[in-house]
């Protein structure tokens, strides 16, 4: 039994009908016409008649497995599965027989592989595959190769699709769920490619076992499949645990299967399942964004954009289901689709004109299947792709692809990443990097809290860089609150140094000042222990250094390293200073713009200034530059910082303007358990954020400092003191 | 006697005939409208006013000169002359009365200051200005106030013409002339404003006294002057001997001053002057880019690209000359105009749709009056903004901005620079970086021969780092040749190490090699001396090391410096080795490219992989990697290397292809005097590129290596072997 995309959009006659689209896919594509699509169809179409054309031409290669990520065998199974996946849905479209034809042929040699192949030559784990070095890849395989079959099955002769079902879906699908059965049952979004993968398999060969594995688990209790990964991969906001990067990896397959339980068991009502989770799900990936950039939690790519194949899938089905106008404007950005019905029905809709923008919004995502595991708070100001915008991760570890950055922060503004997150180290495809795999730099760096925006205790990463520690703990998130001029988020944990006793809480806030083109980046952090430790404060910069305010001491003819471990390592040290109260800044220069970072130093505070790249013997780290605030043999510290973006240099032009700071002071006042950061700008301006830690949002607080009554209500407040022009 | 703009050119009735723009022109405005004006020209009035219109809103300010550049004082007087230059020519558009009194009103105020002034208290070196730190940015000031001047000076009343005559341009003319005689008189481009600045003011006060002084010099004699400037700071084929970036900002007065003469004086016809130098002059200045950004040569700041006020003046008064149609294709790509009859004309021409290509083409520029003091060779493959363009620079010295970099040589690839030059050691107008000027480590790194991609002989800068003796010799251009699959430039030096008398040869070429994408870049050096020296060829690069040929001794635990001066105190030192035969390579990853450099390990050959940055107290370099080949003990030494581009990294597709290089080996041999480099792709294709030395285009050459005889003619030969698919 084949159950067609229109037949069962037919059938089903219900939300996500595609009537117009459905027709056309209906018989083959014999009342289809090219030039009845709309151009971004039409464009996407010609792409993949290029590319499978190309494929034809170049005859059918389907190589005995070999290579590991990035090797010849392992890239021929991608080109193939993707030129499968195209043929198929180019057959539904045109009714070309060639089409067809390339697909059949393809899957009848790898009917002949198939039996023949054992654990993959390339085994790097455990996970192995039997097309690919890991059984990740296996299951992408299948879930673009079961698609492609579905386009075609009905049209092959009995022996052909007797072969195909048995010798290529069958085998297949037993190795995804049964000899891979550790992989099938996590709750993780490798589980969610293998269910996907052996689920739709079930809808093609009309095999209802594989359907329910897939959906409850090989034990069929719902405790494992896809059903429960939609429950406990996300938390209620649609935040997926592992990060951005990983969340839109797995909306395809999210996506795509759920289309295919929508079309063939749509009394499941898998969209609206957990309060519409997957659609959640979907805007939350969009919305974990800047300038179309995924925030590169975790061991994430940072090339990985909106612009990826798994998200035209995505919003496409997303549209389908939710004619959301919004979705329409990230399609246009994306300036792709696919060609599936709903990738032509939301084309329709786009050239009808019909797309609204999509709104980036200052949000808080929940972590956690109850939402109750910390979580991700952005704050935007601005609209467009030069807004700025300022990210704290206060989410729970992530599983195994976790860095250990508790209560860290990223800030972008105009365009480029300001404060940085270094992702993971890993160059992904790339042969002569460990065949594309993570780099033992991703162990020794990328994951350690001195890599990140987070505070480190005793030159230990947090949970002692221990993964089963820091899956059993995550951050509070105490307080998030958006309004004109202000926006807040603080968070705190205190299990990430178990052994210290140190319980940190930060508060991360966006501060309108009067005068200034764009608010203030403030970082208000707290720490707390049981005994003496030394407390280092690393900020990731981008930008070039223009003015120190302090006068370091420089290591300018033999650059020593940092420290022995937990990525002090890897960090070369430039200089060090010790500053006094109004040496705690400095300005660096990007793109144009400049950046001054101030803070106030403790008494005894010293400084390091370094960059990436020691103890790298094959060139695989980045080299960036790092500013840490360091104070040691203390029990507790405060950490007072403002970012300040500023000025600009147009080397065009020959035009510097604003290449100065326009803060005159920062100052940090702790009194009767409040905490006061008060800013005044060389205009005279001055502003105080007054923090009570106080979730009661009627509660009201006053504090005098040195003369001067501040009031406040609730969390924290920011309290205009006036000056400049108006006093 | 007031020529006006409008005047002059109806006076002169030939070529340069702008009749329906200057009709506008002509009675201040009087028949001008908005509405009538092309796209281009009314966006750039709009721009105008919305300047000038803040400029008046905020009140004439001319202050007390008193910073130096980038402070308050230089940037104001530098708004001042941009707002009267415009406010001039709005009023000439637009006939408004404002215009008139902003012009006037402010050049009252510059009446009363300028004769109180003396040496700007900021003077840097012994060329010092009065409303600015060097005399250079005072004839800037003039350039532009005079030409705003022209506009309302026969609208003004007799005492306030009488004051500002006196008191402004008298002075400052009697400044620019006399007091600063030595600048005045100089073969150079601050003499080119300073005699474009004195000479306009002689056009405009009716003072033809000024007038010949600006033309002939001082003396009167020819022998200095805007017309001697004109045969002896071009070529012949109109290069700029400073290099492009400072032929950009030459162009400005060299444009606009011809202008005024061709309106003034057009029976001297200035833009027919040796062969119409002036024009060939801004084609050359436009060809010297890539990708819109100048080849960096000597001191010139990176950022310059043709979008710069200089090149809109100039652009628009080069077509007004030429109605050259590919001068609009760079007007569209500037997207920017003048508000001038000129700039009017040429928007019009534009907005009728005349514009054609711009043909960015492979050429040779000769240096120096004569066109015998070295050149500059450009070999381009393709088009648009993604071609291969390859920059041998074998100019001379350049005058005090010129760098020790005899023979070195630039890539550019897909829109990036590949194979690089450091450009100035300066961050133009930062105050915190040195007021803006040149920083310590311009001498220092950016004009070291080390610091460039050219032959350094025992750790010494060519020349020994000394400008004078640098002045007297230059490099040979024995060759230069253009034709389908191989582009060749062949250089030598033999004065740049008197004491050591080494000799160096530099053939540079784009080879075409069937099967790869992109040519090979092909650099073979050759260099002789008379006693054992270590040579020293550094390549700086742009990207990511992926993989190596050889194993280096790694410092990665603390990291050393390379040397103690030259330059060779801002190397840090990443590792060497001493590379087998076959160990010759390295390959990078920049942008989604990988790039391969490979080259003959010659016998005991060391090779240095570093950055620099080192011994750089104040933050004030770029770091930058670069691999240096060293040979010690010899007095002859050839390095033969080829730049392969080659693959794809799609971090968003997670594509990659082609990361490892196509070419199997690359060899070497030297026989009868000949040169032959043998190239052979893992295709299986193989090239020799064989290099004669002899520049007789006709002369057959033979030679047999291992059995197979290679024949050719000419100087140098791109000379397929077959194989792959051929044989």
């Amino acid at each position: 039994m084949k159950r067609s995309i229109a037949l069962a959009l037919a059938a089903t006659g219900l939300a996500l009908s595609l009537p117009a689209a459905a027709q056309e896919f209906d018989a083959a594509g014999q009342s289809a016409s090219a030039m009845a699509y709309p151009q971004l169809f039409a464009s996407e179409m010609a792409l993949a008649e290029e590319f499978v054309n190309g494929m034809i031409a170049a005859g059918i290669t389907v190589p005995v497995p070999a290579d590991p990520g990035g090797g010849y065998t392992h890239e021929q199974h991608k080109r193939n599965y993707r030129a499968m996946y195209l043929a198929g849905h180019l057959y539904q479209l045109t009714g070309e027989e060639r089409y067809l034809a390339f697909v059949r042929d393809m899957l009848l040699e790898y009917a002949d592989l198939y039996p023949t192949l054992g654990d993959h030559p390339a085994r790097a784990n455990q996970n192995v595959g039997r097309l690919f070095w890991q059984v990740l890849n296996d299951a992408m395989w299948m879930v673009h190769a079961v698609q492609a079959y579905e386009t075609v099955r009905d049209d092959l002769d009995t022996a052909d699709r007797q072969r195909i079902d048995d010798d290529v879906f069958r085998r297949a699908a037993e190795f995804l769920s049964v000899d891979s059965e550790a992989t099938f049952n996590l709750i993780h979004n490798h589980a969610t490619w293998a269910t996907a993968g052996v689920g739709m398999a079930g809808y093609v060969l009309g095999d209802d076992d594989l359907v329910h594995r897939a959906l409850y688990g090989s034990a069929g209790d719902g405790e494992a499949g896809f059903v429960r990964q939609t429950e406990l991969l996300f938390s209620p906001d649609g935040y997926y645990t592992e990060g951005p990067y990983y969340q839109r990896f797995a909306m395809l397959p999210f996506m795509v299967f759920a289309g295919a339980i929508q079309r063939n068991d749509p009394a499941l009502r898998i969209f609206e399942h957990r309060g519409g989770i997957l659609v959640k799900a979907l805007n939350a990936t969009i919305q974990l964004t800047y300038d179309g950039y995924f925030f590169p939690f975790n061991d994430a790519i940072r090339d990985k954009s909106l612009n990826t194949a798994e998200l035209y899938e995505g919003v496409a089905i997303g549209y389908s289901v939710t004619r959301d106008p919004a979705l329409l404007d990230i399609a246009r950005q994306q300036g792709r689709t696919v060609i599936t019905p709903a990738g032509l029905e939301m084309s329709r809709a786009l050239a009808a004109d019909e797309a609204e923008p999509f709104q980036f919004r200052s949000m808080l995502f929940s972590d956690g299947p109850d939402g109750d595991q910390g979580a991700v708070a952005v704050m935007r100001s601005g609209q467009g792709p030069m807004h700025m915008a300022m990210v704290a991760k206060n989410a729970s570890q992530g599983m195994g692809h976790g860095h250990f950055d508790k209560l860290s922060w990223q800030l972008y503004d105009r365009g480029n990443e300001i404060v940085r997150d270094y992702g993971a180290a890993r160059f992904l495809n790339i042969e002569a990097k460990e065949g594309g795999r993570y780099l033992p730099e991703n162990e020794t760096w990328a994951k350690q809290t001195i890599a990140h925006n987070a505070l480190v205790v005793n030159e230990q990463s947090h949970f002692y860089g221990v993964r089963d520690l820091a899956d059993t703990a995550w951050p509070t998130q105490h307080y998030f609150n958006v309004e004109d001029g202000f926006q807040v988020s603080a968070a705190g944990i205190d299990s990430a140094y178990p052994n210290e006793g140190v319980s940190m809480t930060r508060v991360l806030a966006m501060v309108d000042i009067e005068g200034l083109s764009q608010p203030l980046a403030l970082d208000v952090l707290r720490a707390q222990g049981t005994s003496e430790v030394q407390f280092d404060l690393p900020l990731h910069y981008s930008g070039h250094i223009m003015r120190l305010g302090f006068d370091p001491v420089r290591n300018i003819a033999g650059r020593p390293v940092l420290g022995a471990d937990n990525g002090y390592q890897h960090i070369w040290v430039d200089g060090s200073a010790t500053p006094a109260p109004d040496q705690g800044f400095m300005t660096w220069l990007l793109d144009g713009r400049f950046y001054t970072y101030r803070f106030v130093p403790s008494a005894g505070m010293e400084v390091i200034l370094g960059e990436s790249g020691a103890n790298d013997p094959d060139f695989n780290l980045r080299r960036e530059p790092l500013v840490i605030q360091r104070v040691s043999g203390t029990d507790s510290a405060s950490f007072v910082s403002v970012l300040e973006s500023h000025g600009l240099y147009d080397g065009a032009t020959e035009q510097t303007i604003g290449s100065n700071s326009q803060i005159a002071s920062l100052h940090h006042v702790r009194s009767h358990g409040y905490d006061l950061v008060f800013i005044e700008t060389l205009a005279g301006q001055e502003v105080v954020v007054a923090i009570s830690w106080d979730n009661d949002p009627a509660a009201q607080h006053s504090v005098t400092i040195e003369g001067r009554e501040i009031n406040w209500r609730g969390y924290a407040a920011r309290v205009p003191l006036g000056g400049g022009d108006d006093t």
